[in-house]
């Protein structure tokens, strides 16, 4: 594929606040290595998202080091992150073990816009006490993101027990009818509880980047463009 | 569809512990009326399900007065109704106003059969307190049939909170993604909390047969049929 | 149903922020009825949903002249409204025509709740240029709603243009395999735009009550519920 | 992950009759050694689900090895199994060869609860002689669990034969419109039998906690939560 | 639309055996009428299926008054019948009253084609006696038609039970997960019974079309197509 | 597992004139050698499906030896063969070379109970000659198996031109909206042709285990168990 | 909704060769009378899709009047026509009585941009003869829209026999499996004649407008906008 | 499978003006190796699609090395290929990286037949100014491939914006609601623009072969065939 380059879009954050990002998902560790050296070249940094270990063992040796990777939540850095500028404004709250991955995610995203939020696991509702020892920590974030799969009930209680934004991802965890997640999204798009909005199924980097919008609306300094333009 | 005769099972109580009922629905009015004459013929009662008012009123009057009907339930009970000889082991929960109808079925199945139980309405989880100011009552139970729609989380956040048998019934309320409610289904099917049992989408008639289907075991005098045979 | 009160719950403003209204679709009359009522004798207004015209023909007369009705809309206030206190902060996109219903259901839930939004209509993406007529009108609200239907690509073009919150209604406007909605819904969740979160197939009252939740943190004085607990 | 702590439900079963499990899939070896640990500090045992030989693996040796592991329906036995305190109230019955894993996880839930249940293999109605050999076992019992993929017509004639609670599980044996276990579920789900009730597919782990919840509601001795509180 | 000549295949059964039918369904009675009368003009007879009451109505009164119509089945004979030339060949067993309408579309289109069938209703197998007390009936058939809605699980039990060729008719009789057929059909095409064959749901007059075939194939004397060209 | 005897239905063919064969799928190796032993013990062969090579060297040397296999079809013969004794009663048309594998699966299945059939591959529409060239030889068979995937259009331009019996077995030959072969499936289902029968997607053993039954009631000498009983 | 005009793209002809056209479907009688009145003050005509009798005897009796509509295809010219300027260039091929309002929706389109299209109705492949007979016809035309529902066979046929492109339209005609069409539309979507390009189910419409892109392509003097601009 | 020949359709592109080409899928090196020399035996080139590289490594040396193959797009030229004869008519837009395999799939069919097209990648709207840049390049060709996944909003965005024809490619690429492409299909089916054709997912040799028709259409030299017969 000599002969096509790729087409970033740098400006991305100007223009709606939220850098671009590399879903490295079905790119080939050749398209991705092209990627990050146009990055390199520009002197910027770049966040990698739905990366396999696999792919960094193919990039070239340089470029992996560059990058600050976790395998749980499969996200990267490459280059320099941001330092934290706003704490206490997003708490994430992950149902069970196997949502933390997504979590982290979202969390990951979060932080390298130096956003630093606070991760609240294993607040499923089967036991609701877990979620009442946490809920008073959960109700002073102004936006609160729950990931949960299988029947994502965790987000409809949240949504009736706190006034600030909820963001519900659904995840892919579970079986038979979880749909691979299909359940969980459809559950918390018919939530009983007013105002629950919802991204894709597993996508906790979405949820982030919704966080940053609204911390643009919020004024928290995120982002200057509205006013700039 | 003359010299088609219906054959009624009506040795089912003996058989299985539960009445064969009439589902009306795709029957005409022809149908049901030669069922129930079969019925009166033999001297016994019948109760009907999902009975619509044009279908009562496209039968024979002497017929169509026989019948104890409930438009909100679509139900009816045709003959005399056992008196009743237990109280205190059924509750039955739904979530709001628009799933009281299905709850309906359920209690009078539950009647019809002689078991008196209780209805608690609007506990849906949005607003978490209504529950919980019902919630010992329903503990207390043995046995608690969950009526929900859209994202059907009470039946989750009941089940993570009694030691009782909870059957969830997931309603057709709900628009959009709650398809009818297929949502509420999966989502009762995929409950994070263990041992829910679950019955078709509106099927309150279904429940209470699983109910009395329990009490059979509990041993609390319904059928003698187990130890008969 | 004599017999079955129903619960409402008219503290959740001041819980979570946003009130309870009523959504009437499979509510009878009678149920109806039996909500306003309870909300005079509490001397409350309430914000009715998915109401037919045939619903409010068959409320007791004084109970139907208390509503202010919209038939585009299918809503309802009953009782006084709240005068406006914010402006300009919530703009409504909507593709085409077809949409206007639900868009006008996000605006007079807002309205309600005492936000004037603005409603701007026919800019679906067929013709770019009436888009583009009104893009900066659209980027100067920290908030959008973008109410689309068929392939709902609206979103992700605004997603790609502004640096606000954008929620996303997908509308039930098409046939074929618009599937009701699915497919508009499904974009939005797979927008290539980042951070767009979506509401329910229609659901207008859904996407106004997370823009309530979003006027909420940004602390624009319409609910004092997080700072009072 | 460093840094979250696992937050177990060890009082589970006081609250609801059955204790909490390790569902092992999508847990890394690594999460699934913390909570064996906290396990093991608390001086409790726990029933490992869905846990495939390579996590088993993963295990640290000790931890591996104290775990009584069986293939076949990917289940674990971590510490002490409680005795036998109750026979002769549950069959299951599996309608073919390829259902048995499911069939045993069921039974195995059961055994670490202390119950034992006699498992009856290749019923399936294609050989309906099969059936009628083992009937008579099968109705003696007040619990039927019914293992069937593809149709899952069994559940359906076991039902219609037996006064006793009908548990259904659906299996994901099939190929083509057997479409991972959906049919055997819908087909449970609409059966002709009434009074079924239904968990999710595969889920043999579900069926046997109902079965225990039931167990609970017939008084026989395995939790005294209900009386207690 | 007058311009539009109907092109029918009155030569169809020379070429397959069957005659072309007339489905009326998504037909307007003009359409039908033509249909009619290039029949008449021809000297033949035609089958008409799917036909509604409103559409015989709506016909020229000759052409309506030479229908032999029969509602439930919404079949109808225009012009001559054939003589009875085959009986004891075919029966069609109906699970339930409400799939008693399809069963007699499939032996309306046999009648119309010379072959009586026995209808044998009622059979479904929450109660297997009424089966087994038509069972050895139904064996003496070299081919059965199993009309069956919901689980459909009659078909399997037969499939188990008979050498003979078994055609089934899944039908749309059920609510919620019966999903208008689907369930009924993917069960029957999954049967643990083997050798079942499927037509579509409600498909009454292709499963007599199958069977026409078939006899065809066995050489009884109903058509020469093939030994003639 | 050991305790379990697998339970076979060895007198399957004289109760409906189909011997029962080893679906392998989702089989140990161990489970298969159990039923293989049982056979041998018995004196009877058996027929395999769906087997993969994995299965075959995972059983003991002398058993896997005894086997005929056919990897392209995953079939099996184990012990003796009969030897053919019908001809010429069945075509098997394979619309493309991809669609063999399951046409295989059929002919050998006709091949173990002593019918040979022919079978004709490449002969999809989009070359129409293909099929004209051979579809006298397909007119002269009674009986027709059609595999197809994608739009299997085979099947309902055979079912045009042939009075013979029409099986459809649709293929999961296909990506994208062929959506595992239930595009041919349900294409087949509603085939403008009159009275095609379809199996399950892949299902080569179920449509010769329905050309068997019709052999049978074309009274061709394959099973004498109708006149036996 | 007084105040929200409807912004109509009058120069979408010029942009992209087609003429907006009126999608009356969910469209008041007050929001057509609107556009329709918008039009004719710009003096220009205008095309309606899916149009209702009951929405035109909702308009205004002058707009009614003006207005040539088609209840079979739910088709209106408003206003002047223009004169044909091209023939033979487009044949429509309908596989059924049933497809033809579908058929003549195309048909109208494109004969109100001027386009005279040959419609060729009845050529199921059931019947293959039938389209035998006009395939010379078709194939002498470069463009063929097919139109066709259940299993839609005749797409692929033509698809094979013709070096013209073409364009399916699958229609919702059939029931059961056939889904609405979406049977018809996977089908010809996985056609095995290559290079057929397919629209949304019963969109006739938009097989037209197709068609309209091509002829611009071929530069048979339709739009001049390529050039122009 | 020895014994069965394949039967190629080697006269194709004469009769409709695309050549066969081998769809490798599903197939075995051994029936591509029998394709392959029966196209050498006949001195013709052919061309391969989804042809993985381990079905390269399992052909004979001399014919994997008579094979141009192109690992990105899985496609492979066997034999000569036609020097360009036309060029500036077709351009293919891709939306992101991850879609130019597909891209390329169209690309190199269009080059198989001689013609040579323009790819522009990463041209998503979620960067408007992206396809700015690239759209008068665009608009000057006749025809447009829109390869995109996801919500595909680039397909109606070009539809709105080229007088060309559209023909759209929607991609499996994405996760969760993407649905393997079928949200992508769905909503390019259901595009606001109008006249924009539809190819299967991940169809780009379809969508060539949609342009080859087209060329023809256009009489610009590439097939013979309509004029010749």
């Amino acid at each position: 594929m000599s002969g096509f380059d790729v087409v970033f879009d740098f400006d991305r954050r100007k223009r709606i606040g939220v850098d671009e990002a590399v879903l490295c998902e079905r790119k080939t560790a050749q398209q991705i290595a092209a990627i990050l050296e146009g990055a390199r070249a520009r002197g910027v940094g770049l966040f990698m998202s739905r990366c396999q270990p696999e792919q960094i063992m193919g990039l070239p040796r340089d470029l992996a080091e560059a990058i600050d990777y976790c395998s749980l939540s499969r996200t990267g850095f490459f280059g320099p992150v941001r330092s934290v500028r706003l704490t206490d404004k997003v708490a994430i709250a992950a149902a069970g073990t196997a949502d933390v991955g997504v979590a982290l995610e979202a969390s990951r995203t979060l932080r390298y816009a130096g956003v630093e939020a606070s991760l609240i696991a294993d607040v499923g509702v089967a036991g609701l006490w877990r979620l009442m020892d946490r809920i008073d920590e959960i109700r002073r974030r102004p936006i609160v993101i729950v990931v949960a799969g299988m029947d994502a009930a965790l987000a409809s209680v949240i949504g009736g027990l706190t006034p600030g934004v909820v963001i519900a991802v659904p995840t892919s965890v579970g079986y038979g009818v979880a749909e691979g997640g299909r359940t969980a999204l459809n559950a918390t798009l018919t939530s009983c509880a007013p105002g629950i909005v919802v991204c894709n199924i597993d996508n906790g980097y979405g949820a982030a980047c919704a966080a940053l919008r609204i911390l643009n609306a919020m004024g928290d300094g995120h982002s200057k463009s509205r006013t700039e333009e």
